[in-house]
């Protein structure tokens, strides 16, 4: 393990953070408590168990039974503080962050420890820190806001280009860590914040109907 | 294999009742009999080929033809008796209990035979038995009913459950399998019977829109 | 490596068909370009993906970044030719096929070499061939088109099953590989034609209600 345990501590409250998110919109959709910490649950750990099972190495959460834990604590967390969180959205949010840079560096490392080149890297970073709110969009069967709002998945290819960079140029793992957790942070905050998005994609309005035979 | 061949029966009408409930949806959506044989096929294989995949075993269906002819025997059934069905609900009920309640013995017995910790047995024995469900929500785009009526889940939690508890004390592995069963037979038609729902989770309803960016 | 390359550069011609496919109409759904070629990767190579999954091989796509390099040329061409396209649907539909006959030859042929017999080739071909497709329409949150046109399914179980009796009697590596090309081709092509559709499932049509308690 090259990570720090300063990692796992930051690498819970990601996953609390994720699991809160589902939490949220699963309870805005009136689901019972079960359903919402599955839902919260796969928000967490989905893209992590995606990326595992592309990777063929055991999925991380069947060997720590923390991040189902984790989960649970952050369904008592709604269920208490639910209304009160609203108020604390930018706590939140820097939570959030923390956790999609986390899992950015997790994806990157494990797949470069498999000699997988860099741009499988790079897709295993998104993977990482993107499908579980896909599926977490999936599962409350909306469309995956993803999709329109991608500013995380550039946050995650970003952080990942970063990080091999950094690795490329000889630097010390902690470094490069950090490096890319740090533009992880930097692209989502300024993104959100200058509310920058990628253009949307046009050329194809009208086939619609016509490709879909 | 330590399922003796009662066992591998009931596991067959498990499979047939669970595919018969995703072709039965199909056919109400109006899919074709190719698209309705593909939900009854997921419905019945879903949950546990995401099992094996966790597990990093071969998908038992793979091995075993029986389980895409018995889904083939539920497309000619339901279009030889659909409507005679209706009058069959008991009939149909219990054989789809029997059916999850077999998936969740299943899971127990090849989460623990990997020498996986009770709390991944659990996980396990819940997909085998619900996650068929969810995919089949999934594709006829419908939100997944598991996440409001998730007595399904509560059953399979209990029994696998029961199943590790057996284990420990050291009963006899036939012995578990049906404390095991009876246990998931029993809470699911007592929760049938007298309508007990987990409640709905509040304390975050007004926050969707926020949440959502 | 039985394929010659000449069939390499049909792959990639298949690939392009369908990542255009996909971008299409996430550009008709006004998705961002990220968003869009997310899209489309996934229809490109979602089949392939949990086909190799399935079979415990390491998915296709990560070790060779032409797939993912071809996707994003689709991109590039959709929002160059987007709207001329739409008068080449013709040269497009002609693409789509051949990419559909090129992931059912080696949907087949992976299955084989692996030892695995006929029924589960043709499950691999099939699934190879139209669980991207799938995947775009539960990412755009529509219901998956497959399930009421299934001619796509059709084709790919007849050109499997074209390729296992080839295979069966003896024939050359190459000739089976053509023979089941063409007769994915030839079904497709006639389907569309004569617009021949299999019939809706019905028989249980008023059960929607009851079934899902």
């Amino acid at each position: 393990m090259t990570i720090p345990s300063v990692v796992e501590i930051m690498e819970f409250a990601g996953t609390f953070a994720f699991a809160i998110s589902g939490i949220r919109l699963a309870s805005a959709k009136r689901f019972d408590w079960f359903g919402a910490y599955v839902v919260g649950v796969v928000t967490a750990i989905g893209g992590g168990t995606i990326r595992d099972v592309l990777l063929d190495v055991t999925p991380f959460w069947m060997t720590n039974s923390m991040y189902l834990v984790c989960s649970a604590l952050a369904l008592f967390w709604v269920k208490l503080f639910g209304n009160y969180l609203i108020q604390l959205n930018n706590t939140y949010f820097i939570n959030d962050t923390i956790g999609l840079a986390l899992f950015v560096v997790v994806g990157v490392e494990k797949s470069l420890a498999l000699d997988y080149p860099i741009w499988v890297a790079v897709v295993m970073a998104t993977l990482t820190g993107s499908a579980g709110g896909v599926m977490r969009d999936i599962f409350i069967n909306e469309e995956p806001l993803f999709f329109r709002k991608e500013i995380y998945a550039m946050a995650c290819v970003i952080g990942a280009l970063v990080y091999c960079m950094c690795d490329r140029m000889g630097m010390d793992v902690f470094l490069s860590q950090t490096m890319c957790g740090i533009s992880v942070f930097v692209v989502r905050v300024l993104a959100v914040k200058y509310n920058i998005c990628l253009p949307v994609l046009t050329g194809a309005d009208d086939v619609e109907e016509k490709e879909k035979k």
